[in-house]
């Protein structure tokens, strides 16, 4: 392993060593890994295949790649069903797996049928992550990286720190793995580990089941973390028994004595019930803090409490009792296996019994389709984000807690913390009686199709599914307006809506980049369109720290790029849109001097010159950005590679290499 | 009792002279009828809540009025759940019980929990007729009649034919109460009711449960009728009893000798499984006509398949089994207690095992709320309607079958008469196990508060309840373009279009008054805001046979009338819309010579003169209706009794009340 470093070596570190094929461990500096699997999804995923046929592949030469149906469900017109015929024909032509609509969400399904520890996965879903849970090094990333992976590329990042969060004790009654992953929120906020793999070890693992650490993994994305890994141990091994594949178990731990880069200890056993107050993953409190508050609806569900245990506490908690008149009490079962368990053990029964919308398997309200609370009504979600508008709802005041204290508080109709209600209704903690071997049931799981059947798959194109658009190459010079400035923290959510609006216009780029940015500025679409804006030098969007923080969608890189958006100049970037930038042949620029942020202004023209000489192989970091509209100059600099600074002179990956 | 017949009574006879407060009991003419019950849902609902605050209501007069909430479940964005906490509130305000989403669709729900035989119900939702199974007069209408009915007026209706279905034999295997129904509609077309009881009895009734006779009671709405009545016999004792209710059963059966003004005769033992074609629920043919054509969905649940047996019959024919790869199989539970007897007795595990996809309880698909298929594929239901586009998609392909052959269908992959199944798979006709009593769970229907706690009760009025827009009176002369010509059949979806877009603005009437005939024409909205249309004298509309066919929505009425409307001429009308049209203050005119309907055009000018001698008490029910374009003029008349006259002038039944 050319990469090894001298040290003993952490999970993340064995895993990296295992699969690198360019660069060295160094941090900071960039890396290509083998990646043995691929996870993509409807939302991003018709892009993906869009990209594949652009790059004209004829198979994937990946180990596994899989297709999940878990986003557009809804089907509020003939367009999602029409996402569904062209992704199952997609995933027929190119040799991938395909999880029917209703089957479940991508990563816990991914996980119980596919998790191998010792494995790469990269996946376009920015919680593709939560694979780590089981030993793999799993990477959530833009489509296009995804495509190109699934190509037989390897996969590049920026070597990160390794972050190790040792675990001691062992978490109290009322307390759940949920609680785990908000205190390092609470601790760290939503950009703590920006540029670090979080690999969590120590006794109190002991504790945690497989599908525990999956929540804290997902999780690891809202921390910025490139990924999270926990070591391989019994607790994976007895989670793939469970799944009948126990043959796919490979024990993989750290090394006595291993090093990490940061060091950071939990003990579990002091941990309480927290919740991340509306609008951000990051704002922690503990749930006491604001017991009392009224609200409108609970939802247990999504990739971030997906297990069985998850459903299980909520049923056991509300078996024979009735939920709150003032409370939807929704529950989104993660998928037809964990629905099929749950159904089994009689919880699915004692839900229902207690008043709750049992829906469909999938994401839902976790990425806007539907469940959308009303108005200033306080929403309590097992979800992973709360950012602003996610819901559906403008305004929205979304909250992000357990299973525990989201049942709790739809029983009562206040939050209240679980510890507090069973005190008060006497109520012992639950012994929970679950199935040892899960349902497994892979009827709506398609393989794939041997080639010679493949190669003769014709894909099914509905009139939504647009094609990619052409994009040109960067000019020498870019001159043009700032038409937005945004503050910190700006989510791709903001910067390319989800929501069952936009959604089914995913395969649509020229549709869906009028919803670009309105959630911030309705008038940015317009804008972009102004006569000297788009058919000039373009555009530039200035942003704070943190640029582009949350889901991995590349359309927050495509619909600003579609509508004439050159460069984006910020104080930070978070990991997957920065790539996805690059990808499409938008220039990454961050401020030299972070104070000239508020030198700048909306509406100022900004220019950089000789571009083609500035992102040269070899050249310098740095490049004057000038303010014409004030007459004056910033230092700005990117951290491209040599081989992405040629990638955005081509304009994005595509013209790059279909141009060679 | 005034207008007792001379003649023994039929069921039909028995409940209107029991509840006759107006009127002679002579086919043709207007009665009035004391309301024991209404029924309202979400989609309809927030305008009656609207128009009992315009009455100045305090509280409902009703034996039992009830407020539920099974439409606008998917919440894509606030406006839902606004609305769901504008209902409440209004429920509670007024002495309404309120059903919360998830309680369940309200046909089967209301039999339930309220169904009472030998009292009446009006209900503003089209299938309200349903609750006829139980030997109740049920009659779906526009909304304003049934805050009119809150209020404590009688409601009007002219006095149908009554026409004796007389069933003998007993079904066969495979063959249920939706093939009963669809050989209805197969004899007599979806206008072969108009102004006539459906009244079921004979040898064969005692073979059909209350359920089943809920199914064919249903979609009698789907023949025109007025309503359907069943006698309430031993299986509405038998009902009554499992839902813990015996003590509200009371026998009601037609007298010896009974009379029915028209006799038809159905051999139970002689129907095979039949299915209505796209895209009315008229096109009925045998399912083996049809068999082999590929299907993409099928879709169990609706009103018009509503019990618990007909999801157990599917889950028995899956069991087991899995559902083929490219169908989406989605099963919509009719109500949370369903749901649950259906998790009781296992059938709930064996559906999701075989692949089903499991929706929240309510009616989804059926109104076009998610669930839309793809352009072209074709999609099996157990819906009651399949109008052109009412499934979310344009140019859909919606075949409306029994749950039997939707599930053959489901598991094949292609259209299958259950029967050709069985014999192929060699499975024998399932004996379902259902549980003796139901699983009555009422607390998600909140009882009426107590009338001093609801006088203090504030409604919850988000920014998408409009309130109700002002209507002048009618002019003496109109004139104005023809804005649309429309063919046969037009249902109120194609009026004022259901769906994932349109529903949500059902209580912004500005807003939704965008969508209106876009279905027919996309500029009809546009048009009739061209100066001189709408600031002029308005604008007419000319139809075909059965004008407003299908939903009871008063938006049909509202939408056109707010844009314009002043006059339809056609063939002849649907009973409800032509009620709705009245309320609202439009003039509904038929053609006296129906050739001349071929004589006008899109665009000619029409006028009418001297509507108020026209249209005063006791004057000659015949109009003289000028074409201004081309010359000509067409006799007309309208069938408006004194009463509605003095409405349609006034400019609607609002502004009749409130200018006393």
């Amino acid at each position: 392993m050319s990469g090894a470093r001298n040290s003993a070596d952490t999970v993340a570190h064995r895993l990296i060593a295992d699969h690198l094929v360019e660069g060295r461990m160094e941090p900071g500096t960039e890396i290509g890994l083998r990646i043995d699997q691929t996870l993509t999804q409807d939302a991003t995923g018709t892009l993906v295949m869009q990209e594949l046929e652009a790059l004209g592949l004829d198979r994937v030469r990946t180990e596994t790649s899989v297709q999940y149906v878990d986003h557009n469900l809804l089907q509020a017109d003939e367009r999602n069903a029409e996402d569904h015929a062209f992704l199952r024909s997609a995933a027929r032509r190119f040799g991938i797996w395909y999880s029917k609509p209703g089957n479940g969400v991508s990563h816990p399904t991914h996980m119980q049928r596919f998790g191998i520890p010792g494995r790469t996965l990269a996946g376009s879903d920015s919680h593709t992550c939560a694979a780590g849970s089981l030993g793999m090094l799993a990477l959530g990333t833009g489509g296009l990286e995804v495509a190109l992976v699934m190509a037989g590329r390897p996969l590049h990042v920026t070597m990160p720190e390794i972050w190790g969060v040792r675990l001691t004790g062992r978490l109290p009654q009322w307390v759940s793995a949920k609680d785990v992953v908000l205190e390092m929120l609470r601790r760290h906020g939503v950009k703590g580990a920006v540029g670090r793999i979080l690999e969590y070890h120590g006794p109190g693992l002991g504790s945690l089941t497989a599908m525990d650490r999956h929540v804290i993994a997902n999780m690891g994305a809202e921390l910025g973390a490139t990924t999270t890994v926990f070591p391989a141990d019994d607790a994976a091994r007895e989670f793939l028994r469970a799944e009948g594949r126990e043959d796919d178990f490979t024990r993989i731990t750290a090394e006595p004595g291993a090093v990490y880069d940061l060091e950071e200890e939990i003990d579990l056993s002091a941990l309480e019930p927290l919740i991340a107050r509306p609008t951000s993953p990051g704002n922690v409190v503990p749930v006491r803090e604001v017991a009392g508050e009224p609200i409108g609806q609970a939802v247990i569900g999504s990739s971030a409490n997906p297990g069985l245990r998850d459903f299980a506490i909520a049923a056991a908690m509300v078996k024979g009792r009735q939920t709150d008149g003032s409370v939807s009490f929704d529950v989104n079962p993660t998928s037809r296996e964990i629905l099929q368990d749950l159904t089994r053990c009689g919880a699915t029964f004692d839900l229902i019994a207690a008043g709750a919308r049992i829906h469909q398997a999938g994401c839902l309200g976790c990425i806007g389709m539907g469940q959308a609370p009303a108005v200033g009504r306080n929403s309590l979600r097992t979800f992973p984000r709360n950012f602003p508008g996610r819901s559906g709802t403008e305004d929205d005041a979304v909250w992000l807690c357990s299973p525990e204290t989201a049942t709790a508080s739809a029983l009562t109709g206040v939050i209240t913390d679980p510890r507090d209600w069973a005190d008060k209704e006497n109520v012992r903690y639950p012994r929970l009686d679950l199935p040892q071997r899960a349902s497994v049931n892979t009827a709506m799981l398609e393989a794939p199709l041997p080639p010679e059947q493949a190669a003769r798959t014709e894909l099914e194109r509905g009139p939504n599914i647009s094609g990619l658009p052409d994009f040109d190459p960067m000019p020498d010079v870019v001159e043009g307006p700032v038409l937005l400035k945004t503050g910190d923290d700006v989510s791709t959510d903001e910067i390319s809506p989800a929501g069952a609006k936009a959604l089914p216009y995913r395969s649509n780029i020229p549709r869906l980049a009028e919803f670009t940015f309105t959630r911030i500025d309705p008038a940015y679409p317009r804008h972009a369109a102004e006569p000297g804006t788009r058919d000039g030098g373009g555009h530039f969007v200035v942003g704070g720290e943190n640029y582009g923080q949350g889901s991995s969608r590349e359309h927050a890189a495509i619909t600003p790029r579609y509508l004439g958006l050159r460069a984006v100049v910020a104080k930070s970037y978070a990991r997957i849109h920065w790539q996805n930038l690059a990808n499409f042949g938008v220039l990454a620029l961050e401020f030299a001097h972070p104070g000239d942020y508020d030198r700048i202004d909306t509406g100022d023209r900004l220019r950089l010159d000789g571009l083609h000489a500035a992102l040269a192989p070899g050249a310098a970091p740095t490049l004057q950005l000038r303010n014409v509209t004030k007459g004056e100059e910033y230092e700005v600099r990117h951290r491209l590679s040599d081989g992405r600074r040629r990638t955005v002179l081509a304009g994005g990956i595509i013209p790059a290499l279909t141009s060679r």
